[in-house]
């Protein structure tokens, strides 16, 4: 028996839009992106997918995204499981600022780093954002809120949610869907396809494509596509990589 | 320590307009159930009303509307429960029917039999419907699935998702949203307020309008309330009571 995954990133925010980065800032879909939830729905529909459970994160994006693919999949009804482990990474005090303003406040070399490396936290939020935040009731079961994460460490969050809820799911035979974001998604790549930390930087996840990973029986990977033909994700693809800021 | 339950009856679905029986049929929201949702989202919004856990049914009218006002709360991350106990009366053969075919079809007086006997039920869906039924992926956690429902026969399965579902929610601390249907929200509020078989067939809950329970600890009702003003709340029960067949 083999299983059956897919992965798929909201549609196009706001700020995605503005070139600004977003984390956990809990900005909406443009109108763009919704556009981009609706033809993933139809494509889903088309191709015949249907699931058991969807799981997406606590942001609005992704929530907005789901909801308009199960409505395109004539599937609302179905279960789904919200957890701010699917959260995109925490941006800490670059939430907000776009490519330019972060430019000229840190340096071409410094904001390299930020994006680039693996391990690499920015700077902390603010105090004042910080205690926002740990009010926010949507993270009220936190024991902390994160100030700030690396890739590494939205690896870390997002790995300890598979192992715990999505494997088992995946195992007991349901189809499981998961709507998130361009780093929750590329952290959760790595870690199927057993990525180094070197080649994860260089990956880049289009909004609103779904991508469908065929699992073995002990849900290592035996492949994975994206559910769009070849020219379509060549755009995608491409302007995710003119714009990889905006994460 | 009190609690409070807030019950709502999703907004005007395109069979309500219609003046049709929908039951089960999963009919989605009109234009105008659109605008009482927004509107029941924004006098919870304004009531400073917020939620820990929102249940539904599993029908689209019921889901769209609780989105529309998680959207209005700005709490679309909230944990949402769908269960089909919440369901609306199973209306057997008579789904589809308006209430003039229904006359013509069955007279008069049995027409209001079907209406106001607590007991009764409609004739049962044709075998072929209720294959199409039973095959449903919203359906496939069910035993059987009905061929038709009395009220008693509603009530029964509302009381016994309460006992199981939502009591337990509530004496936990958890503020409750349950969006729900004309004849399942009736009852609860049959069960909740201990009203005679005679006395529930006389009440009408109005759509896409709040209905706060106050309740004491051992979660009997303390009051109840609509949120809304006087005008507003006349002229929505008016509008149920004219249009008493299309539920």
């Amino acid at each position: 028996m083999s299983h059956k995954l897919v992965l798929l990133r909201h549609g196009q925010s706001q700020w995605n839009l503005e070139n600004r980065f977003t984390g956990w800032a809990d900005v909406d879909l443009s109108e763009r992106g919704i556009e981009e939830a609706r033809s993933a729905g139809r494509a889903l529909h088309d191709g015949d997918y249907r699931f058991d459970i969807a799981l997406t994160s606590v942001l609005k994006r992704s929530i907005h995204t789901l909801w308009i693919v199960l409505h395109e999949l004539d599937q609302v009804w179905l279960t789904v499981e919200k957890d701010w482990q699917l959260n995109e990474r925490h941006y800490g005090a670059l939430q907000g600022l776009n490519k330019a303003e972060m430019t000229q406040l840190h340096g071409e070399e410094q904001v390299h780093r930020w994006r680039r490396g693996y391990t690499i936290r920015p700077p902390e939020m603010e105090a004042e954002d910080l205690h926002a935040l740990s009010v926010d009731p949507k993270y009220l079961g936190l024991q902390s809120v994160p100030s700030t994460e690396s890739l590494e460490d939205t690896f870390n969050r997002v790995v300890a949610y598979w192992e715990r809820s999505v494997r088992p799911l995946i195992l007991s035979g349901k189809r499981v869907l998961i709507v998130a974001h361009g780093n929750s998604l590329r952290a959760l790549v790595k870690y199927l396809d057993n990525m180094s930390d070197a080649d994860i930087t260089s990956l880049n996840i289009p909004t609103g494509i779904p991508l469908v990973y065929q699992l073995n029986d002990d849900l290592t990977p035996k492949e994975h596509f994206y559910l769009a033909n070849q020219d379509a994700l060549d755009k995608a693809v491409s302007e995710v990589k003119n714009q990889s800021t905006a994460q």
